[in-house]
Protein backbone atom coordinates (compact mmCIF):
# COMPACT_ATOMS: atom_id res chain seq x y z
CA UNK A 1 0.00 0.00 0.00
CA UNK A 2 1.13 3.81 -0.60
CA UNK A 3 0.14 7.22 -1.15
CA UNK A 4 1.62 9.25 -4.14
CA UNK A 5 1.55 12.58 -4.70
CA UNK A 6 1.92 14.45 -8.44
CA UNK A 7 3.06 17.59 -8.17
CA UNK A 8 3.05 20.26 -11.66
CA UNK A 9 6.87 21.17 -12.74
CA UNK A 10 5.49 23.73 -15.31
CA UNK A 11 4.29 25.75 -12.28
CA UNK A 12 6.98 27.58 -10.11
CA UNK A 13 6.58 27.01 -6.31
CA UNK A 14 8.87 27.62 -3.75
CA UNK A 15 10.10 24.12 -1.09
CA UNK A 16 7.55 25.71 1.81
CA UNK A 17 4.94 26.41 -1.11
CA UNK A 18 5.07 22.81 -2.43
CA UNK A 19 5.62 20.88 0.57
CA UNK A 20 2.23 23.08 1.93
CA UNK A 21 0.38 21.90 -0.93
CA UNK A 22 1.76 17.77 -1.51
CA UNK A 23 -0.02 17.94 2.35
CA UNK A 24 -2.89 19.34 1.02
CA UNK A 25 -3.47 16.36 -0.98
CA UNK A 26 -1.98 13.93 1.26
CA UNK A 27 -4.64 14.60 3.80
CA UNK A 28 -7.23 15.25 1.33
CA UNK A 29 -6.93 11.82 -0.73
CA UNK A 30 -6.29 10.01 3.01
CA UNK A 31 -9.91 11.56 3.95
CA UNK A 32 -11.67 10.21 0.90
CA UNK A 33 -10.32 6.81 1.03
CA UNK A 34 -12.04 3.83 2.69
CA UNK A 35 -11.24 2.73 6.09
CA UNK A 36 -9.85 -0.63 5.08
CA UNK A 37 -7.42 0.93 2.80
CA UNK A 38 -6.55 3.24 5.50
CA UNK A 39 -5.77 0.67 7.85
CA UNK A 40 -3.55 -1.43 5.40
CA UNK A 41 -1.98 1.71 4.44
CA UNK A 42 -1.39 2.47 8.14
CA UNK A 43 0.51 -1.14 8.63
CA UNK A 44 3.22 0.52 5.97
CA UNK A 45 3.86 3.58 8.18
CA UNK A 46 2.11 5.65 5.84
CA UNK A 47 4.00 5.26 2.71
CA UNK A 48 3.90 7.98 0.75
CA UNK A 49 6.23 9.23 -2.44
CA UNK A 50 6.02 12.58 -4.68
CA UNK A 51 6.34 12.52 -8.23
CA UNK A 52 6.00 15.14 -11.05
CA UNK A 53 4.49 15.59 -14.32
CA UNK A 54 4.83 18.03 -17.31
CA UNK A 55 1.54 20.02 -17.84
CA UNK A 56 -2.12 20.39 -16.41
CA UNK A 57 -3.22 18.39 -19.08
CA UNK A 58 -1.27 15.65 -17.99
CA UNK A 59 -2.25 15.77 -14.76
CA UNK A 60 -6.12 15.79 -15.78
CA UNK A 61 -5.15 12.93 -17.83
CA UNK A 62 -4.17 11.17 -15.11
CA UNK A 63 -6.76 12.27 -12.35
CA UNK A 64 -9.28 10.90 -14.93
CA UNK A 65 -7.49 7.27 -15.29
CA UNK A 66 -7.28 7.42 -11.17
CA UNK A 67 -11.32 7.68 -11.25
CA UNK A 68 -11.58 4.90 -13.74
CA UNK A 69 -9.66 2.61 -11.76
CA UNK A 70 -11.83 3.38 -8.94
CA UNK A 71 -8.43 4.91 -6.48
CA UNK A 72 -9.38 7.93 -3.53
CA UNK A 73 -7.60 10.95 -4.62
CA UNK A 74 -7.64 14.89 -4.09
CA UNK A 75 -7.09 17.12 -6.71
CA UNK A 76 -5.27 20.76 -5.27
CA UNK A 77 -6.51 24.02 -6.35
CA UNK A 78 -4.67 26.72 -4.99
CA UNK A 79 -6.49 30.07 -3.69
CA UNK A 80 -3.91 31.98 -4.94
CA UNK A 81 -2.62 34.40 -2.37
CA UNK A 82 0.68 34.05 -2.51
CA UNK A 83 2.62 32.83 -5.43
CA UNK A 84 0.60 31.79 -7.86
CA UNK A 85 -2.57 33.44 -9.84
CA UNK A 86 -5.96 32.75 -8.45
CA UNK A 87 -7.25 29.02 -8.72
CA UNK A 88 -4.36 27.39 -9.64
CA UNK A 89 -4.52 23.12 -9.57
CA UNK A 90 -1.18 22.34 -8.04
CA UNK A 91 -1.15 18.40 -7.46
CA UNK A 92 -3.03 15.67 -6.72
CA UNK A 93 -2.95 12.85 -4.05
CA UNK A 94 -3.42 9.35 -5.00
CA UNK A 95 -4.22 7.09 -2.96
CA UNK A 96 -3.90 5.11 -0.52
CA UNK A 97 -4.32 2.50 -2.54
CA UNK A 98 -2.38 -1.15 -3.41
CA UNK A 99 1.04 -0.60 -4.55
CA UNK A 100 0.18 -2.25 -8.21
CA UNK A 101 -2.66 -0.17 -8.84
CA UNK A 102 -0.89 2.82 -7.75
CA UNK A 103 2.19 1.49 -10.36
CA UNK A 104 0.24 1.18 -13.19
CA UNK A 105 -1.39 4.73 -13.18
CA UNK A 106 2.23 6.81 -12.42
CA UNK A 107 4.83 4.25 -13.75
CA UNK A 108 6.16 7.10 -15.93
CA UNK A 109 6.81 9.62 -13.49
CA UNK A 110 9.65 10.32 -12.18
CA UNK A 111 10.94 11.84 -8.82
CA UNK A 112 10.51 15.28 -7.43
CA UNK B 1 -6.75 27.64 13.17
CA UNK B 2 -3.88 26.40 11.53
CA UNK B 3 -1.33 23.74 11.14
CA UNK B 4 1.88 24.75 11.38
CA UNK B 5 5.27 22.38 10.04
CA UNK B 6 8.75 23.32 11.19
CA UNK B 7 11.14 21.76 8.86
CA UNK B 8 15.26 21.36 10.04
CA UNK B 9 17.46 23.58 7.45
CA UNK B 10 20.45 21.73 8.36
CA UNK B 11 19.69 18.26 6.42
CA UNK B 12 19.82 17.85 3.21
CA UNK B 13 16.89 17.01 1.50
CA UNK B 14 15.44 17.35 -2.05
CA UNK B 15 11.82 19.10 -2.96
CA UNK B 16 10.21 15.94 -2.98
CA UNK B 17 11.65 14.41 0.01
CA UNK B 18 10.98 17.47 2.05
CA UNK B 19 7.55 17.64 0.68
CA UNK B 20 6.92 14.01 1.88
CA UNK B 21 8.34 14.58 5.23
CA UNK B 22 6.15 17.85 5.38
CA UNK B 23 2.95 15.72 4.73
CA UNK B 24 4.04 12.67 7.12
CA UNK B 25 3.73 15.61 10.14
CA UNK B 26 0.88 17.22 8.45
CA UNK B 27 -1.10 13.56 8.66
CA UNK B 28 0.20 12.63 11.88
CA UNK B 29 -0.26 15.95 13.73
CA UNK B 30 -3.77 15.90 12.06
CA UNK B 31 -4.38 12.47 13.63
CA UNK B 32 -3.32 13.60 17.48
CA UNK B 33 -5.58 16.93 17.16
CA UNK B 34 -8.68 16.55 18.81
CA UNK B 35 -11.97 16.65 16.64
CA UNK B 36 -13.43 19.83 17.67
CA UNK B 37 -9.95 21.46 16.81
CA UNK B 38 -9.88 19.66 13.55
CA UNK B 39 -13.33 20.62 12.87
CA UNK B 40 -12.81 24.61 13.40
CA UNK B 41 -9.53 24.14 10.98
CA UNK B 42 -11.89 22.59 8.34
CA UNK B 43 -13.60 25.63 8.17
CA UNK B 44 -10.63 27.23 7.32
CA UNK B 45 -9.97 24.46 5.02
CA UNK B 46 -6.89 23.28 6.40
CA UNK B 47 -4.97 26.30 6.11
CA UNK B 48 -1.03 24.92 6.77
CA UNK B 49 2.39 26.64 6.75
CA UNK B 50 5.63 25.55 6.16
CA UNK B 51 8.49 27.21 8.25
CA UNK B 52 12.50 26.32 8.39
CA UNK B 53 14.12 26.25 12.40
CA UNK B 54 18.27 26.41 12.17
CA UNK B 55 18.70 23.15 14.47
CA UNK B 56 17.54 19.58 16.07
CA UNK B 57 18.28 21.51 19.46
CA UNK B 58 16.04 23.95 18.29
CA UNK B 59 13.15 21.93 16.86
CA UNK B 60 13.17 19.34 20.29
CA UNK B 61 13.37 22.94 22.16
CA UNK B 62 10.09 23.89 20.15
CA UNK B 63 8.51 20.21 20.84
CA UNK B 64 8.96 20.73 24.28
CA UNK B 65 7.27 24.39 24.17
CA UNK B 66 4.64 22.68 22.33
CA UNK B 67 3.91 19.69 24.64
CA UNK B 68 4.17 22.48 27.53
CA UNK B 69 1.03 24.19 25.56
CA UNK B 70 -1.13 21.51 25.25
CA UNK B 71 -0.62 21.59 21.60
CA UNK B 72 -1.09 18.53 19.33
CA UNK B 73 2.02 17.19 17.63
CA UNK B 74 3.60 14.99 15.08
CA UNK B 75 7.24 14.60 15.46
CA UNK B 76 8.42 13.04 11.97
CA UNK B 77 11.70 10.63 12.34
CA UNK B 78 12.88 9.35 8.85
CA UNK B 79 13.49 5.61 8.67
CA UNK B 80 16.90 6.63 6.26
CA UNK B 81 16.29 4.29 3.69
CA UNK B 82 17.21 6.91 1.03
CA UNK B 83 18.95 10.38 1.08
CA UNK B 84 19.75 10.19 5.27
CA UNK B 85 21.29 8.50 8.04
CA UNK B 86 19.23 5.98 9.59
CA UNK B 87 16.62 7.33 12.12
CA UNK B 88 16.81 11.18 11.19
CA UNK B 89 14.49 13.71 12.39
CA UNK B 90 13.30 15.95 9.87
CA UNK B 91 10.37 17.79 10.64
CA UNK B 92 7.91 18.81 13.33
CA UNK B 93 3.95 18.71 12.88
CA UNK B 94 2.18 21.70 15.21
CA UNK B 95 -1.46 21.86 15.53
CA UNK B 96 -4.26 22.28 14.74
CA UNK B 97 -5.18 24.75 17.22
CA UNK B 98 -5.45 28.51 17.27
CA UNK B 99 -3.12 31.27 15.47
CA UNK B 100 -2.90 32.67 18.35
CA UNK B 101 -0.96 29.62 20.43
CA UNK B 102 0.72 28.72 17.23
CA UNK B 103 2.00 32.11 16.63
CA UNK B 104 3.42 32.67 20.14
CA UNK B 105 5.52 29.17 19.41
CA UNK B 106 7.01 29.82 16.48
CA UNK B 107 6.75 33.53 15.76
CA UNK B 108 10.77 33.81 15.20
CA UNK B 109 10.87 31.37 12.29
CA UNK B 110 11.12 31.79 8.57
CA UNK B 111 9.02 30.21 6.06
CA UNK B 112 10.39 27.62 4.21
Amino acid sequence: MKQVIVVRKDIKMSKGKTAAQVAHASLGSYKNADSKKVEKWENTGYAKVVLKIDTLDDLIELKNQVIINKVPYFLVTDAGRTQLPTSTITCLGIGPDEDEIIDKLTNDLKLL
